[in-house]
C-alpha cells in the first residue's frame, strides 16, 4: 500500500490518545470501523453494572436515594463539557426520538410569531423526520421536508423549527454549527440540533456556536452501551419557557408531593419523563468518567488522520474498481468514511465482515467505516484497508453468500 | 400475638409456592415490605445481565441482531399470559408515562364521534393526570379529573378516554376491571387502564374483561430490575388503527428501510419509538421467564392470606393507637395493606426501617406495605407485624431522628 506498516507503528507510538485503547474491552481478532453505530465496551461498565446490580439486590428501594433518581442530571454534567455545555443544560434521558418531541413541544409552546411549522432535513436520519410528522399531527402544525442538499435559506419562510444533524448519517458531512445556527435565527426560526453522530466524534461548543436546543446519542462514539440514554441539552438562558408535552412526574417541580396537577420544574429536569433504567445509566456514566479525560483536540486530529490513512491506503482500489468515495473533505468531516458502491457495496461490507472487518450498509450502495480514536490503532486503520484491498482484488465479494440479504442494523 | 408463630411456620410449610423464595437474591436480615415500589432482584437477573455485557463486548453491533431489537415483543409474548392477553398484544416499550400518551394519541386520532375530553382519575398515581394534561396542551383535547371517590357514570358526558388504575396506588383499592369496562364502552368512551399496581400482583384478564387497552409497570411486582420498561397492550381487535403520535423508527413498518416518511407498523410494534436498553430488557426477560411458572391463583390466595395475617397481628395496636386500617375487603384489594396515621406514619415506617423491616410512607399520613407473594414467607409477615407492635409499644417511633424528613421516594 502507499504508506506502509512501519510508518502507521510510528504513528501510533507518538499518539497521545494511545493509552486509552487498554480501558476498552475489545474482543480479539476484529478491527471494529462501526463505532458510530454502536460504541465499544469501556471495561468500566462491566463494573459499574454489577455494582449497581448489587446496590438494587442489597438497597433495594433505598437505591433511588443513593444516585439512581438523580442520574439524568449528574450524567448532563459529565457530558456537558464534551458538547461545550455548563452546568445544569444538559439531560440524560430518554431516546432522541423522544427528546425531539419534547423539544418541538417546548419551542412552539413559545411565542413563535404565529410560525407553524416544522422542517426536517431529506436525507437526515429518518426518526428526526418521523417524530416530526408525529408531533405535527399531534398538534396540528405543518410538516415540511428540506431536500437533501437544499440551500436552508430558502426554505426557512414561515418556519417555527428547523430539525438538522450536525453530521450527516450517511455521507459523514458536517455542517458549520455556528454559521447555521445564525442563519436559522436571522430568519426568525429555531434549530433543534442532532448531534448523534458528531457528540463523541468531534469537539463541540454549544455555547460558543449560539446554539439553544439540541439532542444526541449515548450509545455511538460515547460507547454508553446498546440503547444508552439519549441526551437533551437547553441553552441556560432558555429554561424559562413552559411545559413540554411529555410531562411525566419525574419532570413535575415537585415529584414526590404527589400533585393532582402539573407544574414543570424550573432546570433541565422538566425534560424528564418517568422511571428510568438505573443499570443502563451506570454503564454510560462508567464511560462518560472516561471521557472527561480526553482531549477533544487530539481526538479530532487523531479522527481526521485515521480517516484519511484509510482512504490514501485505498485510493488506487476505489479509482480501478469504481468505488466512489464520497467522503467530505477535513473541515466538513464526522469521523466516518462513506463509499457508494450500488452493484456490490453490499457484498464488500459482507466479506470484510467474515474477515472481521466490521463496517456496515445503508441502502443504497453505502459503505461507512466509522473512526474511533480512543480504541483503535492506526495500525488497526491500516490493517483493515488491507483487508478491503484484498476483498477487492482476489474477488472474494463476488462469493453469492456475500450477496444475500439478511437483517441490517 | 393473636396468631402463633407455630402456626404460620405451618402454613409456609404448605405453602405452594414456597419453592420461588430461592429464585431470589435477598439480602440478609431485611423484611422487605416494600415490592409494590420495587421488586426484590430475581437471581437469574445477574446472569443475563452479565451474559448481555459479554454479547456487547463480544458480537458488538451484531448483537441488534441476536436478540436486542426483537425484545420489545419477545418479552410482550412472555408477558401476556400473565395479563390474560394474547401472543402479539403485549409490547414492553418506554415508560408508563409515554405509554399512556401513545395510546391517548392513538384512540383520539380515530373516530370518537366528535368527542374530544380527556379523564383522568383523582387521587391516582399523578403521572397519569400529569401526561393527560401535556397530551391535551399539545392536541388542543379537553382535560378533566374524576374527583376520587366519585360515581365514573356521573363523568363520562363528552369523554372520549379515561384513564383508570385497576389498583390505586394509595388505598390498594381493586376496581372491577370488566364492570368498569363495560360501563365506559356503554357510555362510548374508551378507556386506558394502567396495571402498575395490579401486574403481577394478582391474576388480570385484560381479553376476558373486554379490555382494549392497557399500560403497566414491570418494576414492582414483577421484578424486572429499577426502571425496567414499562409495557403496553392493545386488543387484537384495535391493531388496526392509526398513527400514535410519539412515532419514531423502531414502530415504522420498516424501520431499516429509512424511508422518509413515516409508516406506522401493522401490528402491536408500532408502539415503540426509539432505541431501547438491551441491558434493563435482560434483567427484566430473566424475571419474566420465572413468571411464566407461577400459579396466578395460588399467587393471589397467598396475597390476601399474608395481609390479612398482618392485619390480624396488629388489629389490637390499630385500635389503640388511633391507626386507621384503610385497606380494602379481600375481593377489592391489591396486594398492599393500607394504614393511616396523619401524625406518626411517617416516623412509625422510619422506626421499622431501622429495624430493617422496609415499608413506605406517602403524604398525607399514609404507610403501605406490600406483599409479594414469591419472595415473602408468612413466617417473615408475621415478623415484620412483630416489629411494628414493638416499634408502637416500645414508642420507639417517637424518637426525634426519626422524624425528619428526607428525601422519599
Amino acid at each position: 500500500m502507499s504508506v506502509s506498516l512501519d510508518s502507521v507503528r510510528e504513528w501510533d507510538q507518538k499518539d497521545p490518545l494511545a493509552n486509552f485503547k487498554q480501558h476498552f474491552a475489545l474482543p480479539e481478532g476484529i478491527l471494529y470501523l462501526d463505532g458510530n453505530s454502536l460504541g465499544a465496551q469501556p471495561r468500566a461498565a462491566k463494573q459499574a453494572v454489577d455494582d449497581t446490580l448489587d446496590q438494587w439486590r442489597d438497597e433495594l428501594i433505598k437505591g433511588w436515594n443513593q444516585g439512581w433518581f438523580d442520574a439524568p442530571e449528574r450524567l448532563g454534567n459529565l457530558l456537558a463539557p464534551i458538547l461545550g455545555a455548563k452546568k445544569g443544560e444538559v439531560s440524560v434521558t430518554d431516546n432522541i426520538t423522544l427528546n425531539i418531541f419534547k423539544l418541538l413541544g417546548y419551542v412552539l409552546g413559545q411565542d413563535t410569531g404565529g410560525r407553524r411549522t416544522v422542517l426536517s432535513e431529506g436525507g437526515n436520519f429518518p426518526t428526526d423526520g418521523y417524530i416530526a410528522q408525529g408531533y405535527c399531527r399531534v398538534s396540528g402544525s405543518e410538516h415540511r421536508f428540506l431536500p437533501e442538499g437544499g440551500d436552508l435559506a430558502e426554505h426557512l419562510e414561515g418556519v417555527a423549527v428547523v430539525v438538522l444533524s450536525q453530521v450527516n448519517y450517511r455521507t459523514g458531512k458536517l455542517r458549520d454549527m455556528a454559521a447555521t445556527t445564525q442563519l436559522v435565527h436571522d430568519h426568525g426560526a429555531e434549530v433543534i440540533w442532532d448531534l448523534a453522530h458528531s457528540a463523541g466524534a468531534l469537539p463541540i461548543d454549544l455555547n460558543g456556536s449560539g446554539v439553544r436546543y439540541a439532542v444526541g446519542c449515548t450509545y455511538k462514539y460515547l460507547n454508553g452501551g446498546p440503547g444508552a440514554p439519549a441526551f437533551l441539552y437547553v441553552h441556560g438562558n432558555c429554561q424559562g419557557g413552559g411545559w413540554q408535552p411529555l410531562s411525566g412526574w419525574h419532570g413535575h417541580a415537585a415529584p414526590f408531593a404527589f400533585e393532582a396537577d402539573y407544574t414543570p420544574a424550573s432546570d433541565i429536569s422538566r425534560f424528564r419523563t418517568g422511571t428510568h433504567s438505573a443499570l443502563t445509566y451506570a454503564a454510560l456514566e462508567a464511560s462518560l468518567v472516561m471521557w472527561n479525560e480526553v482531549d477533544m483536540q487530539a481526538l479530532r486530529a487523531k479522527s481526521l488522520a485515521m480517516s484519511d490513512l484509510f482512504r490514501e491506503c485505498l485510493a488506487d482500489i476505489f479509482t480501478a474498481h469504481g468505488i466512489e468515495d464520497i467522503t467530505p473533505i477535513a473541515n466538513q468531516r464526522g469521523s466516518q468514511v462513506s463509499l457508494v458502491d450500488t452493484q456490490n457495496g453490499y457484498a464488500i461490507v459482507q466479506a470484510l465482515i467474515a474477515r472481521n472487518v466490521i463496517g456496515d450498509y445503508r441502502e443504497p450502495g453505502l459503505m461507512r467505516f466509522g473512526f474511533t480514536p480512543l480504541y483503535l490503532s492506526f495500525e488497526d486503520v491500516w490493517q483493515a484497508a488491507q483487508h478491503f484491498r484484498e476483498v477487492i482484488e482476489s474477488g472474494e465479494y463476488r462469493s453469492p453468500k456475500f450477496h444475500v440479504r439478511g437483517a441490517v442494523t
